[in-house]
């Protein structure tokens, strides 16, 4: 896995060709157990680099469109797992609790829910300084970030409240998300740049 | 290709195991033919997009341990091969040319011999607001650049005056390295963070 800007924190990646960008699976490594986010595939190596630090206690997903490697890694691990509240009802996979805005699972992880993306209720998490999006934030390009382009928003409106909302949170130095760049400096200035 | 801050810049790469950061080759994209600087190995996917933007021309390595996939895409795209001129004797792979401090090969692209880093005369590829660099100055953390560890510096202060010298070639909003996190904001003042 790569370091990030915290050394509590790391990520690993798969290029998207339909995309062309990287889809990015996140881990924050804690003595009281260890959580993944939105985890990609992991390779032999990276398996073995999370081993090192302590496996998984916990899975989360954003929304249902970021299952990705999340069942075979909850095996793997003996990791539970969660998922936006929101979507409970029909969810693609088997979780263990479902979280809703205003949640922490587990210390220092503040759940925010957000409206009008293309899931109800996609989860955003923030770690201190730290927030870390699924899909409704996104780095197409680098050093700056993008919303979901609108053919993809329920709501634009309602997502755009949600991320002036998520700014009281902050302030945020970084801005980590499930597709694209990273942003791991500036982030509130940056994600600030999304509203009208 | 992954795009950068630049929509005539892309970036493709592959994870190092050995050092758990992604290894980036560059590729950038202009009408009097396409530059490859220190490239990686191309996926299929890769090399039909790098085709549909004209493949390329030329293909520039910074030092002699940045060979990575020159010699065959060197080979595929019928590209021209540069090389740093301190490095002539006994260079690794076959060159069609070297290159000093202050020249530019191909127009917009400016090339500065670095000092003191692991490698004489190590190229840095000044375009514009961008620099690339090949070993010297690399990103092993999310969002702050570092120095070539002092063990593989031959000359550290020499490393820095190099350094000094080429922030006068700025100012630069993107620093992007071939080892580790790019830069895409503010890299001027996150070079100057490298100087003493």
């Amino acid at each position: 896995m790569k370091a990030t800007h915290r050394p509590d924190l790391f990520t690993w990646s798969g290029f998207d060709e339909a995309r062309n960008l990287d889809f990015n699976g996140w881990a924050w490594i804690r003595p009281e157990g260890n959580v993944l986010i939105d985890p990609m595939p992991m390779s032999p190596h990276d398996l073995r680099h999370l081993d090192s630090l302590g496996g998984a206690a916990w899975i989360f997903m954003s929304n249902s469109d970021h299952t990705r490697a999340v069942a075979e890694l909850a095996r793997r691990f003996g990791a539970k797992v969660g998922a936006p509240e929101a979507e409970r009802a029909g969810f693609p996979i088997l979780c263990d609790a479902f979280f809703d805005d205003g949640d922490a699972p587990v210390a220092g992880l503040r759940l925010v829910a957000l409206n009008g993306s293309k899931t109800p209720g996609e989860l955003a998490f923030v770690l201190g300084d730290t927030v870390i999006f699924g899909d409704l934030v996104r780095g197409h390009v680098g050093g700056r970030l993008n919303l979901l382009p609108d053919a993809k928003l329920t709501d634009r409106a309602a997502a755009v409240e949600s991320l002036r909302r998520l700014l009281g949170f902050g302030p945020f130095e970084a801005v980590l998300v499930g597709d694209g760049w990273p942003i791991f400096t500036d982030g509130d200035a940056k994600l600030r740049a999304l509203l009208p």
